[in-house]
């Protein structure tokens, strides 16, 4: 916002520092106010959350002040599984505990659960600052109750426990709460990151090989528009990952395990911790998020998140491939890598028409710009402002030729494409 | 949250800054995520907005590069009284724009109406960053649309014009939006100013009385807690700014008009600045904040927010005169000029029940203390811990004979509560 303004004081207008300055225009009284916010949080490993010896999740939620009553909202599959010992972890820290049990996936990520969350947070009677509500559970039971944590009495804390891999490398680490609108993904939310969230690989060992595949998903995506490694881990790696649920061990699988997630947490903060409120809109984490929000809704409850984003990387890098920013070798590998997590790389719903809407509002949401980030090779990335729907035809193409005979690729040499 | 960390790296972990460190703990690795967020808005008084001489309006939607297109979303009352004046002055900036109108009240201040201003914005296809939406009405309206702007896309830029009194010194200026939710007053909202606020005072000619006494309460509680001048003009000049509409002119009263607008503004955004986002909670301007969340909603429609204000102000400065922070005269004065106002300093909704719940539920939005302001003298003010439900008690007590016999007050001397 700028304004022609008239000095009349003799104060001068400085950058926003931290200050209320008043000043005259021609008009009359003006006040300029100007404010910084420090926000700083962790996230942490921290195996065996649930071994009473093991006083981490206590500490972490009730700043080692027990006794303490803290509200937990819990995932309906994750209370199945663990319900009991975490009561039994709680009685044995002398935290006492309210539950919220919610049934979380995509389709009931919407302000309604928001409001649930929000009636149980006022039937436990959260006070404002000081007893952080525990979200356990996959992203969609993090993003919702990061969002009524943000909107109750404009901010109260919450501690994250993500115990899905996309929770952990990805929904469940960054500022970023958020639900459904219509059919519009995410397009409701705030940037109010957990005080703390603790990641405890352990919980992998019951997450299905899909849901592991869907977090696997956004590692590839940390690795290939910035951590070549990271790519070389998956590609090797990768069955046994699922296999043996990212469990650590002595083997060579098992070792990369660990390393894998650290390096994909890493990855992650360090795009986001720059630019946590998206101030800047050229965001390389943004690849495989420009056409895959579109694709997820209109394939709902079929996709899930990572899925979605698998769809949009292959043809993105397909597009890439076009460019010339991906030799047929390199796209190749990405779309081996795919296969052998499991991993979709086209949808039927992605029809052409699809696809430009779903750039269309995905403009609007990088404000005019297209923003594209599309890999250079392996493990680095470029942006582009200029695809055309010819080219994403010709890429949906292609990938619908791949998906035919992915063992033996079709994949051509960079099209000439006349643009 | 603090955790007990055993530090194995080398490197020591420092206050909140504006970058990632990566650490080890005894249990695996961990990062802390640092970032500033700086905030900057601007308030200004202009007078004349709609006049199609004056491009200050255009230039504050646009950023001065018209032809544009902008979502107004306005107050149905303000609607009928301005909107061909304002469809007017647009197409004469060159501005198109589309309407969305709501008849904003306390009773509708809920999450509905923030998905109503949504669809519009959905609708418009409003895009990220560079086409803030203006919000046009009072408190209600512009909080309602702070929401909706705060949450779509995780934060969409606003510029907000206050047509009230409350609007122009106290709701439209600050950065707190919000809505009442279930019969919780503003339980769930954010901290998003809008980047402009612009004052034109012509708006107040069209105020009915009672909505610019609603506003001229909020006015008082600056006067109270920090500013006696402000006091003096209210009590010379308070019926004069009512009849006259807060107009400026040549006589004296209307000569106060503008001091007192400019005051009331400057008091307020000195109080806002260093606590933006409220991490003090020992707030002067909760200085009739305590108790009237609840009487507010309790009796819904029938108070203003300012009147359920000025409501908690007397009950504040009657348990003020009974520490013996307020002498008896000021005390009279404080409600003598609630008279002249012709604000109430009562409701039947005020049980010791309603109160003693209002202040419990306070005591919660203040993380476990009263943190109650109350006037030492006029002008000043100090923080409360320990009120008790019995002096609570004596003070409704006191008021009601108050009420029955105004002009010739029975108020008494500190009393012996023997507390």
């Amino acid at each position: 916002m700028t304004m022609t303004i008239t000095m009349t004081s003799s104060k001068s207008l400085s950058a926003p520092g931290d200050r209320l300055q008043d000043y005259e225009t021609e008009d009359g009284a003006a006040w300029r106010v100007s404010a910084l916010k420090k926000v700083s949080y962790d996230v942490m490993v921290q195996p065996r959350l649930l071994d009473p010896a093991n006083p981490a999740l206590a500490r972490a939620v009730t700043s080692g002040a027990a006794p303490a009553r803290r509200l937990i909202v819990i995932d309906a599959t994750v209370h199945s599984l663990y319900g009991e010992q975490l009561a039994a972890y709680l009685a044995s820290q002398d935290v006492e505990f309210n539950l919220c049990v919610i049934d979380a996936h995509e389709s009931v990520k919407v302000m309604d659960t928001v409001f649930e969350v929000v009636d149980a947070m006022d039937a436990f009677g959260v006070p404002r600052r000081h007893a952080p509500v525990l979200a356990m559970g996959g992203g969609v039971l993090t993003d919702v109750v990061g969002l009524a944590a943000s909107l109750y009495r404009r901010a109260t804390p919450y501690v994250r426990i993500p115990t899905t891999l996309i929770g952990m490398v990805d929904a469940g680490i960054g500022a970023k709460t958020g639900v459904n609108f219509r059919e519009h993904k995410n397009r409701l939310g705030t940037y109010h990151p957990s005080s703390l969230t603790l990641i405890d690989p352990g919980f992998l060992n019951t997450l299905d090989a899909r849901h592991l595949r869907n977090g696997l998903s956004e590692i590839l995506k940390i690795a290939l528009i910035k951590d070549a490694e990271l790519f070389e881990l998956l590609a090797e790696y990768g069955a046994s990952l699922v296999e043996q649920r990212m469990q650590p061990g002595e083997d060579a699988a098992e070792g990369a395990a660990l390393t894998v997630l650290r390096r994909a947490v890493q990855g992650m903060l360090e795009e986001l911790q720059p630019n946590l409120w998206e101030h800047q809109l050229r965001r390389l984490v943004d690849f495989g998020h420009s056409f895959s929000p579109a694709v997820e809704m209109a394939a709902l409850p079929e996709l899930l998140h990572g899925e979605a984003v698998c769809v949009d990387m292959a043809l993105s890098s397909v597009l890439a491939h076009h460019r010339g920013l991906l030799t047929v070798a390199e796209l190749g590998r990405v779309l081996d890598v795919m296969r052998v997590l499991h991993l979709p790389v086209l949808h039927p719903v992605c029809t052409p028409e699809l696809m430009r809407r779903a750039l269309a509002d995905t403009v609007k949401h990088r404000d005019g710009r297209q923003h594209l980030p599309l890999p250079r090779g392996i493990g680095d990335a470029v942006f582009v402002d200029d695809l055309t729907q010819q080219e994403v035809e010709a890429a949906l193409l292609m990938l619908a030729e791949h998906e035919q005979a992915p063992q033996q690729p079709t994949l051509r040499g960079p099209l000439d494409l006349g643009v």
